[in-house]
């Protein structure tokens, strides 16, 4: 019997990786290509469907091509475009899963990154069987996709989901997007960059000479014992235990996983979070919303999500 | 051909609305009794189902009942039950649909007030034909139901869409959940009531003698041109309008319901709203979500609801 193959393809600002996904989330191909060398969307759909093209004969024969799925920032679900992406140099709107359908000839989704990852937790992750949970991604900014009723949230534009951008303080931080105190001013590699920044200036220490704070340098203060650096990120799991805890006023989910570079700091972020999320929940929430790792491997994750898309159509 | 009606319960802390819906959302039937008259819900369920009964008898034969639909406070749509109501005198879970499918021998649904008003919004109201919406009642409290892809948003637990206890201000107002600054210590006929009177005593004034400052009554002095009574309207709205757009983050549904006293208010709390959530809005939300009074009849609207649980079904 002929076994299916996804294509899963995960567009970043600046590498797009793509490959071949069976149905239990096993990467059998893997591929990256530099996004910023392609100066239209045509020239990376021509190079990439070659590529996969070229991947697949190993397989062909055994195998189909189920579809392609396709993670891209600002990505549209229902549309299959990408819409003003500002960390892409392809402005407007691109028909992005038309380019690739037409050279594969197959049936191809698109959404945003977040999502995208939501739904490769539920089918290879931790969130296997749930329904309803809430899906965090901890990388420069805050990204985040919802389950609810064992679907994605799209909304009415497909743009649901952008929890990067409540506002968790009216006077807060200024944000990229121009308004002030959304949550990813705090809860992100940048935001605790600066509150970590922050607090050397309110005691008036300096940075180590040659340094550069990411959030991995942070997160070696802290495992050193830098108060500092400890500090930050408590301030970071308060602040998005607060943001969490009203999230479980909309969606009540089972679970809220947190995926990215500063999940992976452990207790140092997991447990200001959750002590902050207990804290704040309305008494009816209390203990029975798990805040959890991510159990996507930090690697496939973009590319098993996009796949995923297919996968779960 | 036999055509269906649906029963429609509506439970409250003081009344208990009932009566019989037809598919076209036509109330047939309708009455009140005491909900605080009776010391137990076998009590309630055997009397309201005796009346239910009665006023189906000139339908028979023409008519076959379908359903019965109940909206409660903490009404829990997966068990059927009503659990740990602070609003009923019957204490912990009640099992209120089964003591009415056993007596009336249907299927029996039942959910919270606001998401039983909800799906009347999308069945019989301003919502048809919409698959994202947030209805948003405010009453005594803030109460709020969520409806993504077509659906109400239940959650794990069936206890989703608490947007009255989203906390918008960590150090706001004290609200009776026992924790600080949830939405409805501002943005209901309580909150505004709250907001009223420390603007009073802010500008030293005091309260028509003889008066309770109710809704209504701030209402009419903002008819009367009132400085106070207008900022109040004013300053409600402006904390809505910074909810709703962070709401908007969550499910970017294509419209939010207002329903309830507060929304009769039209333009004093309308413009107010629309315009901090215009404000407050990230950009790709910007001008495309309608906030728009519900147009579920106020009398009617709570029994529609609850019909309509089954009508949706």
């Amino acid at each position: 019997m002929i076994q299916q193959l996804v294509a899963g393809i995960d567009i970043g600002g600046t590498n797009t990786t793509f490959g071949l996904v069976d149905e239990s989330g096993r990467v059998l191909h893997k591929e990256t290509v530099s996004t910023e060398h392609f100066p239209t969307p045509e020239n990376l759909a021509a190079v990439v469907c070659g590529q996969i093209k070229k991947s697949f004969e190993p397989f062909a024969g055994q195998f189909e091509l189920k579809g392609i799925g396709i993670g891209a920032p600002n990505g549209n679900y229902f549309k299959g475009t990408i819409e003003f992406a500002p960390n892409l140099k392809w402005k407007g709107v691109v028909p992005l899963a038309k380019l690739f359908s037409e050279r594969l000839n197959c049936k191809t989704l698109l959404t945003n990154d977040a999502n995208a990852a939501a739904i490769g937790e539920m089918l290879f992750g931790g969130a296997k069987g749930m329904n309803d949970f809430i899906f965090i991604t901890l990388g420069t900014g805050l990204g985040s996709g919802i389950v609810a009723n064992g679907e994605i949230i799209y909304g009415h534009d497909s743009f649901a989901g952008e929890l990067g951008h409540i506002i968790v303080f009216p006077d807060g931080r200024l944000c990229g997007c121009g308004r002030y105190g959304c949550l990813e001013t705090y809860c992100s590699a940048t935001g605790i960059k600066r509150t970590y920044s922050d607090l050397l200036i309110g005691h008036h220490e300096e940075m180590d000479i040659g340094t550069v704070a990411d959030a991995k340098y942070i997160y070696n203060k802290a495992l050193a014992g830098d108060k500092n650096a400890i500090d930050a990120f408590n301030y970071t799991g308060d602040v998005l235990g607060l943001a969490l805890a009203n999230s479980v006023a909309y969606t009540s989910p089972e679970a809220i996983f947190l995926f990215g570079g500063l999940a992976l700091a452990g207790d140092f972020i997991f447990k200001p979070t959750i002590e902050s999320f207990e804290r704040n929940l309305l008494s009816i929430y209390k203990n029975k919303i798990k805040i959890l790792p991510s159990k996507l491997r930090e690697n496939d994750a973009a590319l098993l999500g996009a796949a995923s898309l297919i996968w779960k159509a």
